[in-house]
């Protein structure tokens, strides 16, 4: 067999069952390899980006980590902006970057580019295979770094010539290598702060969505008195009905600041430094106040899990009674005119039990959130490096992962542009998607963001660069365009009616929302 | 004034007057200085691919540099692909990418990343400003950076607070330094290389489009008796009735060994080594016999027009006649079954004088090239870097660089994919753009490629890799939906008649043609 066949042969034994592809020529003998195991589900994304974040999307839901091919440098850079996202969300992604045969590199093929500098500008892990029989060992490892630190990008570039020649046998990927733990001496003193008025400890990671871990972080800080905060931007949370109660950071800086007033300490587990999403002139970076003692006790690529738990070998562990649960609160239906807060709440009385809400609304999103906690409990992921373009090859990856549950995409028009070629995908997989497209004609975010910067009068530049308008965008037609099913609405009459819709039946739709 | 306003001066004092643009929170006082200065011209891109690749086509058709206006670490990443093409063609294109304030980078923001290693994976010439104060010199460095070389990507990262914090003065980017020659002995030594029986001179640049350069470089070699040639990817070259004739290399590595076969010398000027565009297990990378004496005369950042000047100095020039430029002969009409060849013909039938074509046909350009020649003399840009998703946003760049000339996209539906968003730009600018698109439902290159590697019974998951199907692709609502008029055509008489009125009118059009 030749290298490619033992990569694919590894990834399969190593439990790898899906391959997010854009294929290109140097990865013709991969492609081959990939088309002898009809048990690797290949999905094909139209643009590099629908293919970084399908797998982004797929971990976060399924907690795996699915293989993307991505074609050498340029390939790698179309898929850079959601490798970023899904850093940021620690989701594990194992990308299989072809290359030139290493030997064609000394001459200037036109394709020929500085794969090993854009891998290592995101990736936390990058190797170029150097000989045919290190292509599955090299993909083992790939796959463990991967896995490890609770989720990590890892970029194997793998030379043409590599996967084309003869090479020996299969490989498995070794568990990935136990997490770090703080000291006891270190959950001891963040114990003893956890105690005093007004401590607060904030988690990110697993306890936001899994019962057990979530319910221990309630119990830890109910016994203790403390409160229990989240990030603003969360890879995954459970939110509405029956989700323990968190309280949520916020966007702007300003509401940060008010929230962590007068905190006597802030205890981070397995988050980082809550920091501004932007510097703004005269803001600081930084939301807590000064005299509030910041005890980074476990960090993100730590083992949370644990040190939840010491904390509660500590500090004991409350009953949860009613009360630290969101109580279902179902909205009514709206009526009459059309807002996005409306929507929101049209949204919350309709979805299902247990969806998963992919989070790109944007500017959207603040008006939507209030009623998104009314809902049915359901996971939402959020944009977690701040990249637009996210949304819909998310919400593809959550749905490969969990295709039992619907998944709804709160989509602003600026930020769906960047990747709408993942609607082919859904159309073609099939998929259980549900896109809700606020079409506000422009980047709102960026018309906030210059009053916020002192700019009164905006002039033809910034009128050109912030309105998508002569001509407006119709996303009815690029979603038929892309083979998906699509509405514009102009009313919550014609909202409640299209969403309703949408979720009595699988497969992909898309509404257009005129807000 | 702030840095950003000295930015701006800066660049317009300079003689960049036009900024492709897709921006984001962090480059919000750059946006607003652009506001105070609507002699910039800022031309929004709805994904940072059609930015870069508006840039590279911009500068193809002006000899200009544009300014990009990019958002940091992932807007960049999604712009790169765009400029490993420009780097490729030797397009001069200025980026400023925004970044944090340098204070804020202490801490992990969600959009924090890596925007040094991104810029240096792709640009020529990288530098963070440091200071207010640097951010106008700065600028006119980056900007003669990008002038120099015969064009080169600079990238100049501008954290937050450099554009928002008090600076002086504007400055003034000086002349790029002078290009490096060959020696008067290596001109010499080529010379009499040129002389012997068999010898090939191959050019790049501008001599493939200037009259005056590329008559210089066949008078030299009709008098020295040596054959004339380009290579197969040029940022820009003159084709059809009246051009000079060069042979052009071809794709495939056995055609160029055939076409170089037997050579004495291959004396290269202006361009690089040819090399195959893959390696194949089994063939070389190079196509010239082993015993062809290969001279690098003056490399593709030198100073080709001297380096022609000083050949003829040595070895005279010839009289031209008509024989040493492409004749009139323009293909009839086809009609009939369509077929890409026949297309060809239409299209060269009916593009008037003086037209650009951005040729992104990938496997129909093949079956395009032989009646591309017989148009009227027309500009050829191709994708010089080899990384799909060029052809749309280079036409962008091209349709502003030259509003009088009609430009005509020659486009495969597998790589119109990766950039559509292109086509809301035209709408918006009211380019004069023709995009034809050959939909063959699939990624045609990389049928032929398998082929090419031995597999010939390609099963379900290639198929699900390398055909756009299950659904089709309709490019006449993707084109709808982004503001431009489309028709679909499934044989010639629709195809002739919807290509005349292309034609004939100003405005962007995009036609499907069924393949």
């Amino acid at each position: 067999m030749n290298g490619a066949e033992t990569l694919v042969q590894t990834l399969l034994a190593s439990g790898v069952r899906v391959c997010f592809a854009n294929p290109g020529t140097s990865e013709m003998h991969f492609v081959a390899a990939l088309d002898r195991h009809p048990e690797m589900r290949c999905v094909l994304c139209l643009f590099e980006g629908g293919v970084s974040g399908a797998a982004d999307g797929y971990y976060r839901m399924s907690g795996q980590v699915a293989a993307t091919l991505l074609h050498l440098a340029p390939g790698f850079g179309n898929a850079f902006a959601n490798l970023h996202n899904a850093r940021k969300a620690q989701s594990g992604v194992l990308n299989i970057m072809g290359d030139h045969a290493d030997y064609h590199l000394r001459y200037e093929a036109p394709l020929k580019g500085d794969t090993v500098g854009i891998s290592q500008a995101i990736s936390h892990w990058t190797r170029v295979t150097s000989a045919p029989e290190r292509v599955a060992p090299d993909a083992a490892e790939a796959l463990q770094a991967a896995r490890a630190k609770n989720g990590q990008i890892a970029t194997l570039i793998l030379p043409a010539n590599m996967a084309w020649e003869e090479a020996e046998a299969a490989a498995i990927a070794p568990p990935p290598p136990a997490l770090h733990r703080p000291s006891v001496e270190q959950v001891s003193a963040a114990a003893r702060a956890l105690r005093e008025p007004g401590a607060i400890l904030m988690v990110d990671g697993k306890a936001l969505w899994t019962p057990k871990l979530g319910q221990l972080a309630k119990r830890v800080t109910k016994a203790c008195g403390a409160r229990l905060m989240m990030p603003f931007f969360a890879a995954r949370f459970r939110r509405g009905a029956g989700a323990v109660k968190f309280e949520r950071m916020a966007y702007r800086i300003e509401d940060n600041q008010a929230l962590l007033k007068g905190a006597s300490s802030l205890v981070l587990c397995g988050t980082a430094r809550p920091a501004g999403f932007f510097a703004y002139p005269g803001k600081p970076s930084t939301p807590e106040d000064p005299d509030t003692r910041l005890i980074e006790l476990c960090g993100r690529d730590m083992d949370i899990d644990w040190t939840l738990r010491a904390l509660a070998d500590v500090l004991g562990e409350a009953e949860l009674g009613p009360e630290d649960f969101v109580a279902p609160d179902l909205p009514a239906l709206p009526e009459g005119a059309l807002t996005v807060t409306k929507v929101g709440e049209a949204v919350a009385a309709l979805m299902p039990e247990d969806a998963v809400v992919v989070d790109e609304g944007v500017s959207a999103s603040y008006f939507l959130a209030p009623s998104m906690r009314r809902a049915r409990g359901h996971d939402a992921l959020t944009i977690t490096g701040g990249s637009i373009g996210f949304g819909l090859p998310c919400a593809v990856g959550a749905a490969l992962a969990r295709p039992e549950r619907k998944v709804v995409v709160m989509e602003g028009d600026g930020s769906g542009m960047y990747t709408l070629q993942s609607l082919w995908t859904m159309a073609r997989e099939g998929l259980d998607v549900t896109t809700v497209v606020f079409a506000n004609r422009g980047y709102q975010i960026l018309r906030d963001e210059l009053a916020a910067v002192g700019v009164q009068d905006a002039g033809r530049n910034i009128a050109r660069m912030f309105d998508v308008v002569e001509p407006t965008l119709d996303w009815v037609s690029l979603a038929k365009g892309h083979g998906v099913q699509a509405v514009q609405v102009r009313d919550m009459a014609g909202f409640n009616a299209a969403f309703a819709e949408a979720m009595g039946q699988r497969g992909p739709r898309l509404i257009e929302v005129v807000c």
